[in-house]
């Protein structure tokens, strides 16, 4: 960030009065503009024993698979945005139920937050961002074709869930190794 | 927002090819300019059968109460967050356990998330942004005096809870009432 948004003047790194940290200060109307993190929305549709992944057709991970999932909007709810994301990626119609994982990135500053769901009719097919929509049983899981490490931690934890009979929504923190471009360490939010 | 904040020329809202929405585009170096929600982070401090809470000494509400919770950083988790506000409202040193409530405000485009926690001690004071800090027994919550609907229905559902003995998580959308400024509905997330 190098210009105000609101008067187009140049701003500059500084700790605000009554504040901690550097923000992006305006030089000339002085306004402070806050950086925060962002949430990524999205879901675990289920069928029957089966969960629908999409395969990328975009950058990053372009070709792997993931769950339905993306930025959420101003003006929707979490769970409002997790069901379209499902309808952009796999034109899939889907009742989202509670909030299973909530995981930070702290490293790209983003937070995601995974909910269960049911697909509610079988018509989905890939949307502009998917190159393939599919429905996987817990065995067909292209476990080592996965997009991302929240995908794959969220995924791992449903199964997990789901063969001791009981869903406990969780959260956790994925870091990145420092130095490593690729490899991600996962700390689990103990309960209290 | 009018000007690009990377090369300081005028932004026009559009729809970005491939978009569906119109987003803030730099006319100049053609940026997309993305506005998402902002997460607000905080916990239930529990000392025994209290909780903490704080009396706000800043706009919004003013003299009103309320749990500990504020923006959420870059570079920090929800959790980690959740406990910084409770250093910087109260000086309160907390254990932060599970996500208790998520709530949707998307009137003002936040997200809140509350987890449960620990006080771990009792050498909490007012810090900047509180007139007091004080613990409360469920009869001697200042009800009509919370700052925020969002504080009442997790407080609400808190003590319910905490009655039954079993503690579940939820999720909800709190709106405004068209028209009315201080009039709010809830919606909670029915299970699926």
């Amino acid at each position: 960030m190098k210009y105000c948004s609101q008067c187009g003047s140049v701003v500059i790194l500084s700790i605000p009065p009554g504040d901690n940290r550097p923000r992006h200060v305006c030089t000339h109307c002085n306004l402070v503009h806050y950086q925060n993190p962002r949430i990524v929305t999205g879901l675990i549709p289920e069928w029957q024993d089966k969960v629908l992944l999409c395969r990328r057709a975009i950058e990053p991970r372009r070709g792997l698979w993931t769950l339905p999932a993306g930025f959420m909007e101003n003006g929707e709810s979490a769970h409002e945005g997790a069901a379209r994301e499902a309808l952009e990626e796999a034109h899939a119609r889907v009742r989202v139920g509670a909030l299973y994982t909530l995981f930070n990135l702290p490293y790209i500053n983003q937070v995601y937050m995974i909910f269960r769901g049911k697909l509610l009719d079988l018509h989905y097919q890939p949307g502009d961002e998917s190159l393939e929509v599919e429905l996987f049983e817990q065995q067909q899981v292209p476990w080592g074709q996965l997009a991302f490490r929240v995908v794959q931690e969220t995924l791992s934890l449903y199964f997990q869930d789901r063969e001791r009979g009981c869903y406990t929504p969780r959260s956790g923190t994925i870091e990145r190794v420092e130095g490593m471009r690729s490899q991600y360490r996962t700390l689990m939010l103990e309960e209290c």
